[in-house]
């Protein structure tokens, strides 16, 4: 059963609530239902320099690629956003722009800080409620 | 005075300033005020492994106890909660899952960050607001 | 464009879509965009022990002061604000107090945290929207 926010208007709630299951579910180990949270067209480019993901097949498929760095790593990744800014457009789109942090912990040891990023979103609503159409990550360390 | 969002049915932020107000009386070592936000008969899962604190008296009596180890250590402790995922179920409780982190700073030192965990929350609405009914704490260097 | 709340009583939210703005500012570089986020008379006290900056031209000589330790260090730094707690007041000021956190990233370095800090904000609604009246900061290294 998932929430629904049916009583209110308010927009900056209903992004958070989505950004939280969205990334639990990458943090789970959950590809699929990561990718299911972009539109069929989504675009999402992770990593500076190369291509962006595109549709939710590739953006599996380049999740998969990603993450077999840490096949014989242990490793429990957990994505924290803040500072969320969002910037509806009359076309309907969201524009969100946000601090990512990515916080990392290893069997019997202390959290560690991954890559701090600036994230760039386009949502949309569609029936099923806030899918991302795109985002694009850029990572602070390589400005 | 304390805020009441009378005026919106957005519970999201309602939960958010909960949460804030639950956890500044905590890192303020405000034992009495934390355990207030449970419910009479709330529990409190803290350690894994260890056996949940159970009531008011016996959630202070666990604060306390967990607290002896900071006694001649003027470490000052902050509990940051994120990407917050809001399940209300039909019999009337908030189901909450949500990134936890302990950020420690000791006179004249930098932050540190303490155990990285997932908390897992059963929050019911009582007359005076929001209340804790349970709270478990699972640590991501423990999986 | 920015976005407005019109639909909406959410005062949390549009704290949080304030902060946002505000500091993406800061972080940006964008000392008079910060400014103009206080009130005429705003006070803004970001150093214990040495006097507040007060009116938005002191805001931002005390700004341009400060940040001159970076002139030749090129960290970005980023503000994390969390566990907002608000508390709007019979006079129309909303006080906020909340945890604050630096994060800085040097190129092809890790994030690192600066000091970690208690916010006390007063915030006051003009025509234009939120604005800080004064914003004290506390660090936690120097309690």
């Amino acid at each position: 059963m998932s929430i629904t926010f049916s009583t209110t208007t308010d927009l900056y709630s209903e992004v958070q609530q989505f950004y939280a299951g969205q990334m639990q579910k990458l943090d789970g180990g959950d590809f699929e239902g990561y990718a299911a949270t972009f539109t069929a067209d989504g675009e999402f480019s992770h990593t500076p320099g190369s291509k962006p993901a595109r549709t939710r097949t590739g953006i599996i498929d380049s999740l998969h690629e990603f993450h077999r760095r840490f096949e014989n790593d242990p490793v429990q990744r957990r994505h924290w956003f803040n500072m969320i800014s969002l910037n509806p457009r009359s076309d309907g789109t969201i524009h969100a722009t946000f601090y990512a942090l990515v916080i990392t912990t290893r069997p019997g040891g202390k959290p560690d800080m991954a890559p701090h990023c600036v994230v760039r979103d386009v949502l949309v609503r569609q029936e099923s409620g806030l899918l991302n159409r795109s985002r694009r990550v850029e990572h602070d360390q390589l400005r």
